[in-house]
């Protein structure tokens, strides 16, 4: 005589009980073909929130969100099939530098990314801003386009785990992304449909990333981990630093424009090469192509050798992109507004406030208040100095670009104070933290 | 820089912070006008599931909730205004039987009320199994009824408090209705829009209520009381006993017809009589025109004189209803099947499972399990017992009222295990647990 209903699984969870692998299943496939509303999804996440999930919840919504789409299959690939996935972070373009690196060590990258939202920048805008490159790829072509360029960078496809995608949405509206489960299931729907032979996170931790605590990202590791691991993705994990902005640039083309130069081989930025090519040689060691040292050498050869512009241009060619950008990033405009910030005080530029220069990008147009905004690709920060080095007082240490000068106007006002400048050099000797292959770090 | 968005206000409930009066205003009326979406209120039900809210917040969506529609104001009557509200029960007829009374002893009772959902019952739908009654009146017909009749039996109106009604509906299907400032301010909203002088409330407490245990009981209590002061209404609460059916029926029309018979002047259920009397004495007491024992004693009389047929069918006849039903009860039908139930041992018959005969009427079809499901008036249960009464193994104690013949089976399979008999006599006292009229009980 007991009445099973949504309603019923809904209050279950708010109880603090664990639901059965079919309630959940039952649950989340009913919300994916639209037999449960939005809100009952939007109430259960929130519990969710809250409760938490036990570790068979969280592998059996995982299971489900694959379930909800296609799975890639890979045959006949003379090389392993590998991705990066980064947990967000602001200036964070390591993706369209990596890439092309692992392809040029003989690996598949089916890389599925998604757009910025928040402070958070998205890999897809940032290719976005490449004049004719189209992150929307059909299933078809990506599974053409793997096997002969060796990388597709693209959207998620709606056969690829559409009841995450449905749910992500739903929880960017509701606050209730930053739950462990969710965060766990959400990233690993997408890498399991890829088909992926390995994996390496990039887990963000600090001021500018959700993981604002080394206590939560440590769960979320752990978590990935395990499912990672239980759905056969040999996967690394590595704990990096998100206090102060990646790299010089902030912002779509000006962040891809980074990436072009990088991958001639030119970066005096120490801490971003390291963390690169420290997260490349993980990967590269987890599907059986290290040792890690070896990778990493292998790796920084590519790099210092350039070829990694010639690999970009191949996979921006092949998805309609203009190669010429690749070669002569200078042909592309400029943001219509650049105004220049200058030091306030003689001193080590330390850091900056990553959670402000995001926001601050999305003042500026570079990134999405809502997943409906459109992007300005031109918009954002360049960073005239490295982090550690010296500055003196009214020497220019930040561009802004924009296109609307009240806007402009509003970030230049508040920048200053989201400089450190300090009188004693303190910088981080790498900016990964921490590194997770197990049970332990 | 600060970006005020719906998302950020649901984030705020659920990081245990409060919420401005302006902010919770803004929530609800645009949740009122169609604005925020039912995800995100849906979200933040759940969120104040989880953190509560202060005294401050409940207030101000009370407040809201109020200002979203009409509030009544009544001149010219010579008499109080008051109300008796219940929060929900099985078997729960008393607003029926206690109605007339109030206008007996000169009071005015624009009584708004709900329909029945899940286990407990609801007094609209006990008034629509009255042939030709209409529950749905208009906010001119309550004007130009209450001072003419004395008491209007009503749904609510789109005009009152409608952002309370759409909240409501929201809170049923997404498992958060349970939550004290929530039912707080649905429950006030209703009756500070009548226009009240006075309010007695009924607090049902035990295993067939949702208020489970006394401590949940007394939060929600006090939330009320509180608030309902600050409203400027004289307001009393009985906590009384939910864990046995209240009288002798369940289901619409057997419910009705038990309320009409009781208003006769008949009833050996000492109880029952007991709970309707002091609920009503206390509102009286609270308008001024008590003290208790007296109001009480007045009470008395007018039950036993039966006058409270003739204003009941007075009510009933203003709203479209067939009076004759109510000087003739027995014209009405019977459910097309009544099986009767026996004891299964010898035995005192101190009581039954209010939870499990709430849950069993649904299947008969005398409830709902969603809003949308329509009720058969006809079905339900009658005891032919009194609660304490001695039972011989064999005796008929129970009818199943009902159409659906594998409904009938069903529930008569599962209830002799509902029933329980005991080889000592042991029933409460008195069904009236605490009264709450200030600070303590």
């Amino acid at each position: 005589m007991i009445m099973h209903t949504i309603i019923d699984l809904i209050e279950k969870k708010q109880q603090g009980k664990e639901l059965t692998r079919n309630e959940l299943r039952d649950f989340v496939l009913g919300y994916h073909r639209g037999e449960v509303p939005d809100y009952q999804m939007a109430a259960f996440l929130m519990a969710v929130y809250f409760r938490g999930m036990t570790p068979e919840e969280t592998s059996a919504l995982l299971d489900t969100m694959v379930e909800s789409g296609v799975k890639l299959k890979w045959e006949g690939l003379n090389g392993p099939v590998v991705d990066k996935h980064s947990t967000g972070g602001v200036g964070d373009k390591i993706s369209l530098m990596l890439a092309p690196l692992l392809v040029a060590d003989g690996c598949y990258v089916p890389m599925i990314s998604g757009r910025g939202l928040g402070h958070t920048g998205g890999t897809l805008d940032k290719l976005d801003a490449i004049p004719g490159f189209r992150t929307r790829v059909s299933l078809e072509e990506i599974k053409s386009l793997l096997p002969r360029i060796g990388c597709v960078l693209a959207g998620q496809t709606a056969e690829l785990a559409p009841a995450d995608r449905k749910m992500y949405s739903l929880r960017d509206v509701t606050s209730t992304v930053r739950a462990v489960p969710l965060i766990t299931a959400s990233i690993l729907s997408k890498k399991c449909s890829e088909g992926l032979n390995g994996l390496v996170i990039d887990l963000k931790v600090g001021h500018g990333a959700f993981s604002d605590t080394k206590e939560f990202a440590e769960k979320l590791a752990q978590a990935l981990y395990e499912n990672a691991t239980r759905a056969d993705i040999s996967t690394r994990i590595l704990l990096t630093a998100m206090d102060t902005p990646i790299g010089r640039t902030i912002g779509n083309w000006l962040e891809t424009r980074e990436a072009i130069e990088w991958l001639h081989g030119r970066s005096d930025l120490i801490e971003v090469n390291e963390l690169t090519l420290s997260l490349g040689a993980e990967v590269l060691d987890a599907v059986g192509k290290g040792p890690f040292d070896a990778a990493y050498q292998r790796l920084e050869g590519y790099w210092k050798s350039g070829c990694g512009v010639e690999i970009f241009a191949k996979i921006v060619a092949a998805q309609g992109g203009d190669a010429d950008v690749i070669f002569h990033p200078e042909k592309m405009p400029n943001a219509p507004i650049i105004k220049t910030v200058t030091a306030s005080r003689d001193g080590y530029l330390n850091g900056a406030d990553a959670l402000w220069f995001g926001k601050a990008g999305v003042i500026l147009g570079a990134g999405r208040r809502v997943v409906s905004d459109s992007v300005d690709p031109l918009a954002g920060f360049v960073f005239l100095k490295a982090w550690g080095d010296f500055v003196k007082a009214g020497e220019p240490i930040v561009e802004v670009h924009g296109s609307n000068e009240t806007a402009v106007a509003d970030v230049i006002r508040d920048l200053p104070q989201s400089l450190t400048i300090e009188s004693e050099r303190k910088v981080l000797s790498s900016w990964v933290l921490a590194r997770h292959e197990g049970k332990s770090f």
